[in-house]
């Protein structure tokens, strides 16, 4: 059995995305020349340029294709600053690519709180933004679309409201929302606004970057002058190309069904002590977190990785490291984020995928609970 | 017809690559993730870095996996520009994204000249180094293994030999060169040195740095911790297997023939009054980068394109501008850097396929002579 239940993470290919990547690399050319092979591969880039516009509702002249989500945030925070802000804003459920990047900058960095449900604390940023020193430059607020771990949607309309009447720029980490919720990324509001291929079904190592105007990005990579300018080096064509068909692909509406299946599954899950994250917010269909006190989470990943079912703790990207979800840390789950683990679905996730995994973790817990009324 | 002879600018992707990243994608998986479908991923990206390790003759935990050859130059130019150096010497053969990358770090730009067969002048080098000021940090020096423009390799060895002696950092950029000679990045004495997957048949979207004892990197992004902390962000993993699989299957072997088969096509051409570029130099085997007095560079390439033969004028980056090669320029070739193309074969290119753009460039010339007359 292989139950894969950690899209979050990276969700399975599309064979649509495949099949695009196959014909661009069989097509051939570099988008920059000239001659017939050059325009084709050119064709596929603005084609997939405009895939994603749509995904995320952006004029197509304003998406600017990166190596990935990461590099998407990089831009939109390192323009932040080469634009002349001195301190930002982050909320303390960003990805550690906006977190580490805001840092690194040298910027001041402060921590926009959240509550126990896992949101944003807006009136903190509202009254924050009310004693904004101009000397620190124009305010940059980030804040995601959707967490990653929780799946929690964010309010992020209201908080552009916040932002712009501060004059300041909001960035918009959508990575995790898109496909999952329909995005406006300029009827939200948002400055600037990052997607990535693998989240939806695409490729790793692609991603995308809309600004609205009055957000002015810096030159991120030097060199060949593609994205004009603005990201230099041959463009990922295979990459784009099958993130555009994972763009045309990807449809909220396919994972509405999941919610209904996650909750059957959390219902069971509260029978047996757990806690589901951000339960009372609106979440994303098909992520469920959850803490199950007296249980680590590197032992649940790992009983359920022996049943075949893959879930993970935390991000992907820090589940290498045994630590805590700083997420879950800050809403203030204390232990029991060192005994959360998250469950994602996909495109491609059945009902029967999400039984699989209850089953696959009542047996675990059963067994663990065993093994703790032993060692008692 | 479709006579590819682009391949400097873009290879074609090899089968091997293209089924690598197919299984890739279908396998699917986060390399941070530490289930199985994440160690699967993780496997394929180690493997890949092993052979692109191999490829190099590096060890295999020098080398850091990029988005391309434009990122791993950025890294080892930023790299350099974060330990201390204030003053960068970039040869004029450089390609853009190390001349822009070094303008743009905000240290002093020096060139080190180039004569006019396309070789690095370095008695020039010498001298410089000698009356190094310690006050500027340790000097960095850029020098490519290959020109992309003329194929020229340079005397990279020897370069490493002055460089070191002064305790400076040679960064070699062997984007253009690797699988068509054989490179010992260590034996040649290269502090940095940067490839990129889609010069030898793998995808673009993928590259790679190998740095020595002697170089300190400096992280350029930041977040999920991948490659050691010095490129954060999900992994390429499809991008990356394709790039090891062409790693595997490069040989500068197979690209043997063509030396001779570009050379009978440039004796043909000189007997049209055609100036070979580099001629006296040790070049790639594939590479032909030639002259014609009064026939521009965008004539050539669009007559040629027309009769299905894809070649280019100067580097693909900046053929879309229409400009003389700066490299041709640094060579002393005056104005017939305006009427140079550049023709490239790669794994799959046949003596026919030489044959077949030879006799489409009389054809153009011909007709080109002809209207020149008409209009005398």
């Amino acid at each position: 059995m292989r139950i894969y239940l950690d899209h979050n993470a990276t969700s399975t290919a599309r064979p649509e995305a495949i099949a695009a990547m196959t014909h661009a690399l069989e097509l051939g050319g570099n988008p920059s020349s000239v001659h017939a092979a050059g325009r084709a591969a050119r064709g596929l880039v603005e084609q997939a340029r405009s895939a994603v516009a749509d995904l995320i509702a952006a004029p197509t002249s304003t998406v600017i294709l990166t190596s990935g989500g990461t590099e998407a945030n990089a831009i939109a925070i390192e323009s932040a600053v080469a634009a002349g802000t001195k301190r930002l804003i982050i909320s303390a459920l960003e990805h550690d690519s906006v977190q580490e990047t805001a840092r690194a900058t040298g910027a001041a960095v402060e921590t926009l709180p959240v509550d126990r449900q896992g949101a944003a604390d807006l009136a903190w940023l509202r009254e924050r933004l009310a004693c904004w020193d101009a000397a620190e430059g124009r305010a940059f607020v980030a804040l995601m679309l959707a967490n990653n771990e929780t799946g929690v949607i964010q309010p992020v309309q209201e908080a552009s409201e916040i932002v712009r009447a501060a004059d300041g720029w909001l960035h918009v980490d959508a990575i995790q929302a898109a496909g999952k919720v329909v995005i406006d990324s300029r009827g939200i509001g948002a400055d600037t606004l990052s997607v990535s291929a693998h989240k939806i079904g695409g490729p790793q190592g692609a991603g995308a970057l809309t600004f609205g105007p009055r957000a002015t990005l810096s030159r991120r990579q030097h060199g060949g002058g593609q994205e004009r300018g603005r990201r230099a080096g041959t463009e990922n064509v295979p990459g784009i190309a099958g993130f555009g068909a994972a763009a045309k692909a990807a449809n909220p509406r396919e994972l509405q069904p999941q919610a209904a299946w996650r909750d059957a599954a959390a219902a069971r899950l509260k029978a047996h002590g757990c806690v589901i994250m951000g339960e009372g917010a609106p979440r994303l269909p098909q992520t469920l977190c959850f803490g199950t006190p007296g249980f680590s989470s590197e032992l649940q990943v790992m009983a359920l990785d022996l049943a075949g079912v893959m879930v993970s703790a935390g991000s992907a990207c820090s589940s290498g490291k045994v630590k805590a979800s700083p997420v879950l840390t800050a809403m203030g789950q204390g232990d029991l984020a060192g005994c959360a683990i998250r469950v994602s679905g996909g495109w491609n996730t059945s009902e029967d995928d999400w039984n699989a995994f209850l089953e696959a973790w009542l047996e675990a817990h059963a067994r663990h609970a065993a093994r703790r009324k032993e060692v008692a």
